[in-house]
């Protein structure tokens, strides 16, 4: 039985981590923390857990946490994570970091969009982006795991294929994204009562939110060359889930394709993968089939010089905590499935 | 055209308030205020008002409103309306108060149950309980009225023709409220948080809301004894509307009667009431049929021994900012459903 | 007072056109008619309007209409409407078709995608295009209207100035839209029952919808060339509104401008329109603005190449029943703006 | 492995079945059924069973299933499971039926309440009706299983204790039910639609509920005296869960006892239950703690003269597809939580 502390516990992401490593066969929670006010039983603060895990979630204590645990997740806000990690780091820990202070190899970019300094360069170089698709090889042997962005996995998974043919004129790439509200944490702010969401639709920081950077990085890399997309994130009055539906015109170079090559490209590019579907001509992904699940399903449209790509994620699953356990098995050789539907 | 003033502009009732005010041909809004960090312009508050309101909301100044305003609506919160309306009365103005402050005539009562010290006995004993179906005759001249609470409201409408009549065992009236969010007013708290609530659905306050006295106080007066009602409400997650479900036993001394019986016993009631609709037999109310309105809907069941009655009605309407423009009108001579719907 | 009829009385837009004109002071509903297995009390099929309108829904009788009405919407579905109109037409009577059946000069176009023969060429061209922001004129003296259909009003008046000064590459137009579910009517099928929905986000008929050469049509007009969207339409779980986020590549030649310079733009071309408001620079559209409203808001993001415009409706109001409202208004010189907020 | 079939696959609880089914270690799904046009992939159906379950749903072919099944679900509309269960129990088979056909040992009752004659008379006699915490022991050696009604599992839950001790007037049981809109199953009806029930809630079968004589039946057997409910059942606007307020006068015999005695009673009477939660004084069940388990919590509130019962499950888990799992666990000798969250 692997060993394992969760640090962040109490918001949307440590409670979906908690739910699924309670269901992993081969984990053993010994170690719940949070900013908190006082210790409390994880079981009261969400009852649900009752009979079910009978742990203190406490403030982080850095000894505690090396002494309790193999492996480390922290699912804190972002510039806290790296507050806590070289520590953990240091002791011999592993270290799957759900936060985005670990995902840039550029800190600027970083320091940009995250508005705060930089404080860990060293194991910033040594961090493996949690992405299995394209690093599984790295994963494995990895220390410390910068699990993704929602919005750049979801992102990154529907655009690698192309990109990575660079089937597409690379400035046209548009990414409508739609995203549930649990995206936004548990943040007790009047714009995320339920009063004001409930039958409401938005957009919020069009094109300049700070998963832009992140889906930029990647995508660079695949293609060889610097891109740069646009991206106008909406908000779903739903809780959980994202939708994404890109929009590329086709490279000028890039001979004509029908839908169905595109289809069977994709289907050759995640030939082995666990939980990418590529849906059939004609027939695109919906929320209602990933959420719950670590899928993420991609439809596609082509006409003559477009290409649509249509993506779901859950986003408290592939988007966070079911890709942090997909890391994890990698990471442990245990089944990449293992614990995740 | 009557000037009037909103005081509590920026909660649910308050932005209710100004809605129905704008639609009203006889009313013109002349002073706009809350508890506000700096002024405002109230169409960037509420966008929707833009192009319809162009005025600064700022916080209270009495003189001001006194200044600018015939009647003023207070929105405020309870305990925070008697240190503003004695100025206002006493400067001759007319007051419609839609928090629990002037609701009850034995302070205690309220004291007990606010948990706060009453700072106007004086205003209390002069006060209206603005409830047209029962005390139209009062609110004609009254210059404080105190509009009813949302559950009371509907509890007392659904409750007067039986207990005038005491058709019911009187320790048997069991309300099981079921409220929309709104009503739990506009408090970035996280169980009201989206994530939280969606799917969700609860008891709370489980018989000790602060509603039960305002319901058994005009009950008792009604039915000319202490009566005691047993009251869970639930929040649903929707934005608007409440509806109850409540139980009785028949009486004793009552002779059994058939449903349309007190069907009819109800429509003779409220024969001139243009906010009261009496469903047929077998028919029973449901939020969609109230949501927007100032109507309260009542349906009847009815066999041996017990009686159902189920009432709805829109609680920022009926239940508050609607009640108190249908008091308006009955206080200023407007036709009753002036502005209404 | 003007006597009206409503034919297709049951759908979502039937039943929103009558609450609109029961609060419309000019106005007398004198005829209700519907495909309707037999008579049946308005106030029956909808209990919201008891009190309020007593008639009776029958099957349309073209005799009766054309003796009670002097203006008949008809809100019926498509291929329905064509089969009722010319013979209101013919005696002398105005009408305003909700359907498609009258928007496209060319029936090919029509024949094609809504996949019935036109049965109507001659009342064909004389239809005028009741959007008034772009054919007020014409409206006045109209006598068949065709109203739009919901995302063409939305995605048109978001791209007039656009499209009328040519600053887009006119290839460029990706138009990302997503709505409510009463958009679909009032159709009892599977995939439109709530436990299906709820939670649930999904895009439909990709970039082969009925309304994008309606779409099409009206912006190549105003271009003065061929124009050709591309058009993802996705349905949200909400049941009102309209929410377009569209994306524009500058035009080679026209000159960097700057987000303040489009809205300006914006605001100039608009600036007589009751139901248009251009957003400050920054703030964007969101549904709970306009939901319940007939106003159309837009807001612009620009930056080097590319320009971005979101655009909201209430589809039920702008989208359908209150643009019909508007277009009366307009037709009988009533102010444009009443009965409609 | 035991091989089961699952015979109306396509309804919501069949769905749920097979997805609960997926996730058992000691099963394997064999045949899948239902009533259909023509076979189909399950995956197709649904697509979120894809790479999961590779089986083609057919109409149900007995000799077929009697083949490829040890255990058989009927997760069947009522008055259809009659038909197809006896041939299935002759050949020996072990079958737990979703539906009302034998949960009534009196058949009268059954034929009066579900409008239709039973057919068969003989395995009514020897059906076990299948809530563990009651019958557990003749669960084990079972071949056909009645699994309870939704509503029934958590009012006969939440009143066991109560009952068995004849806590309460027996007059006085007073149960106001809400559920999700799944309850009602996958019916294509206007009712039904997403635009009809968002932001609505409303009584229906007031008092007339089918699942009442269920209740009645199990709770007078457990008094020992014939006991009859008042049970009025609402609609939520949520897709899965049950909450019930259920209301009790005291009985006048019973000796005064706290809240925490009657809980300590509860926590007594469910000791060994691994699905009952029993909570705390002063806090009460709701749905969010519930759904997605097989789990049924349960609150106690309680005064002088009343006491308030409050219960939650999830009605497709416990009280459907989850308890049916948990009847096969038993019959089978697995561990009862198996497969069950």
């Amino acid at each position: 039985m692997l060993n394992v502390g969760v640090v962040g516990a109490t918001g949307y992401a440590g409670e979906e981590l908690i739910t699924v490593l309670l269901g992993h066969p081969q984990v053993r929670i010994t170690n719940i923390c949070a900013e908190i006010d006082k210790p409390q039983a994880i079981s009261e603060i969400f009852p649900k857990f009752k009979n079910r895990l009978d742990l203190i979630c406490t403030e982080p204590d850095i000894k505690e946490i090396v002494n309790k645990s193999d492996l480390v997740f922290l699912a804190l806000p972002h510039t806290v994570s790296m507050g806590i990690a070289p520590a953990l780091l240091e002791a011999g820990k592993k270290v799957i970091d759900l936060s985005a202070d670990y995902r840039f190899k550029d800190k600027e970019v970083y320091e940009k969009f995250y508005k705060a300094r930089h404080k860990d360069k060293k194991h910033l170089v040594e961090a493996v982006y949690g992405l299995p698709e394209l690093y599984r090889e790295k994963i494995k042997n990895a220390q410390l795991i910068a699990n993704p962005g929602c919005y750049p996995t979801v992102s990154i998974l529907a655009l690698a294929p192309v990109t990575a043919f660079i089937l597409m004129d690379s400035d046209s790439i548009i990414i409508d994204a739609k995203s549930g509200f649990s995206g936004a944490g548990r943040k007790s702010v009047e714009e995320f009562l339920f009063s004001e969401i409930e039958g409401d639709f938005k957009a919020y920081k069009v094109n300049t939110h700070q998963h832009i950077p992140e889906i930029n990085q990647q995508l660079s890399k695949l293609a060889g060359k610097k891109l740069q997309v646009t991206f106008v994130p909406h908000l779903l009055p739903v809780c959980r889930g994202i939708l994404e539906t890109i929009y590329l015109k086709r490279a000028k170079g890039a001979k004509a394709a029908k839908a169905q090559d595109l289809i069977n490209l994709y289907r050759k590019f995640y030939k082995k993968e666990p939980f990418v579907k590529i849906r059939d001509e004609g027939d695109f992904p919906r929320l209602k089939n990933v959420i719950g699940t670590n899928f993420c399903e991609i439809g596609i449209y082509e006409d003559k010089e477009k290409m649509i790509i249509i993506a779901a994620i859950d986003n408290l699953l592939k988007g966070a905590s079911g890709q942090a356990v997909q890391n994890m098995n990698i990471m442990y050789k245990f089944p990449e499935y293992m614990g995740l539907v």
